[in-house]
């Protein structure tokens, strides 16, 4: 159990109501971005840290134990660096290492499965939900578990969608025009017919299932929302895991009083374990619609 | 599965934004007043029918599939008066009852554990929580489990209070006063030198595992608010479950889009199963600070 970073000693007088100490955001890349960019949204005097570990990414093939240490090494980082609440932005690492990282760090550690799980619980009016989301997490079983952990009447529906992450990243990288509009022009890559072709085919058979009601189950699909809405149609209500994590944290840091103080100018540090750190700046600033000029290389401690 | 009430039939158009049927709420006895007071506060535009099982009280010392027999009962009573969300605002109706309750009937059904485990989750700094119940919930475990579910690196300490409960329900009984300040004498009641030392019996244990977050787990423990923080001191946070599961209520009415139409005239209805139909009344009256001279005898519907 880590009880000695100075942040955590520091708030232990019970006196302080605010905490200017950052949030810590990480993921296998570029998936938890959609989170940090909720984050930056909705609490926008909140410090970030963010770590991308491109250099060991994907983790969905990986072995468990595996990303296990992963997850415990970056949040090791993280702590080192006074993070007051760390948020494993990455359904894989959620699955693995949550846990582990809980009982390991003395400051709060969320994952992206059960906050998307409890608000599509709380949505579905005829209780048929589906979940899409990487193979690795449909194989899982994480979302219909935790699912049906909060309401067992709920019959949950999954598919694997592989080749939307790909798609996602490619319409990033593909858009043009000036900088703030990359995600709109993204959008129009995203809806192009070869990829609402690949769409339907993931998701018609969730359709056909009569759901009311459709989890995001992987980081990056947040970025996919018109496509996937598109092909859903508007009576199936899209749950954005991204956009429910970034609730919760709003709502530990409510419980806790340790919001930023008011007026705190927010500090935003991106970190990759890539050795690319240009690329990684392109692409993140593009997702985040904000220059990345100052991300850095990221050289973990051992395992 | 239930599918059969006109109401839900009438909301799978997908077009009504509100829906004006009542909540159900219902307990063994009295406890559950205080989630009926909470959402009466909170949501007052909405009908709640709340059934208390007088009859059959306590259900700490019974069988858990007899008390499931109970809450399907009880949970069919409602459905067939068109409830739109049940809570059973019971410890162990819901450690009994809620999975069997939710595979059994088409709306929501919550329980009173989980809303009061998440918010000790997020709320405790330290990350040592304590739970006061009655000894059927400690030794249920129900908390525990749930809070450590949520985050695995809370410790969890427990202590029952079997006389929590018969104190609470003195309160109401001995205040005296006007109608409006029963509540606030029974408050004056509840600080008496012999009730502090019972409650330090049951409290000092937890106070010395330094917990900084304390879950009042049974719903008429609300009531002892005062004596309970007086006890533990202002360092610890209180946590009603009567409150977050409240917040719970109107957290999937909002999803759903069920909420009452703005400026319907809630209409309560009060049903008892035990023979005194005039002490449930007044008894309830003082706790909801309301008349219930309308309060009825309810005929159980066969098991």
């Amino acid at each position: 159990m880590d009880t000695s970073t100075p942040h955590t000693a520091a708030r232990d007088d019970g006196l302080d109501a605010f905490d200017n100490a950052p949030i810590g955001v990480f993921d296998s890349g570029y998936g938890g971005l959609t989170v940090m960019r909720e984050i930056m949204a909705a609490l926008p005097e909140e410090d970030i840290v963010y770590v991308g570990d491109s250099a060991r990414c994907p983790y969905g093939p990986r072995d468990l134990d595996e990303v296990r240490s992963f997850v415990r090494q970056i949040c090791r980082v993280l702590v080192g660096r006074g993070c007051k609440l760390i948020v494993i932005a990455c359904n894989t690492a959620t699955a693995a290492g949550l846990e582990a990282a809980q009982r390991e760090f003395s400051v709060p550690v969320i994952g992206v499965v059960e906050p998307g799980a409890r608000a599509a619980a709380m949505t579905t009016r005829n209780r048929r939900v589906g979940v899409v989301a990487t193979r690795a997490t449909v194989d899982s079983n994480a979302y219909a578990d935790a699912i049906r952990h909060i309401d067992a009447g709920i019959t949950v529906f999954s598919s694997a969608a592989p080749r939307f992450v790909e798609i996602a990243e490619l319409g990033i990288r593909m858009a043009e025009g000036p900088f703030e509009s990359y995600l709109s022009e993204a959008s129009k890559v995203y809806i192009r017919p070869e990829f609402e072709e690949i769409a339907r085919e993931y998701l018609e058979p969730l359709r056909r299932c009569d759901i009311d009601t459709l989890v995001l189950g992987c980081t990056h699909y947040p970025l996919l929302k018109a496509l996937i809405g598109g092909v859903v149609g508007r009576d199936v209500t899209l749950i954005s895991s991204a956009e429910e994590t970034c609730r919760d944290v709003a709502e530990i840091l409510r419980r806790r009083r340790a919001f930023a103080r008011p007026g705190n100018v927010a500090a935003y540090e991106f970190l990759t374990t890539g050795d690319d750190v240009a690329e990684f700046a392109q692409f993140g600033g593009r997702v985040l619609n904000m220059d990345l000029a100052r991300a850095r290389h990221l050289d973990l401690p051992p395992l």
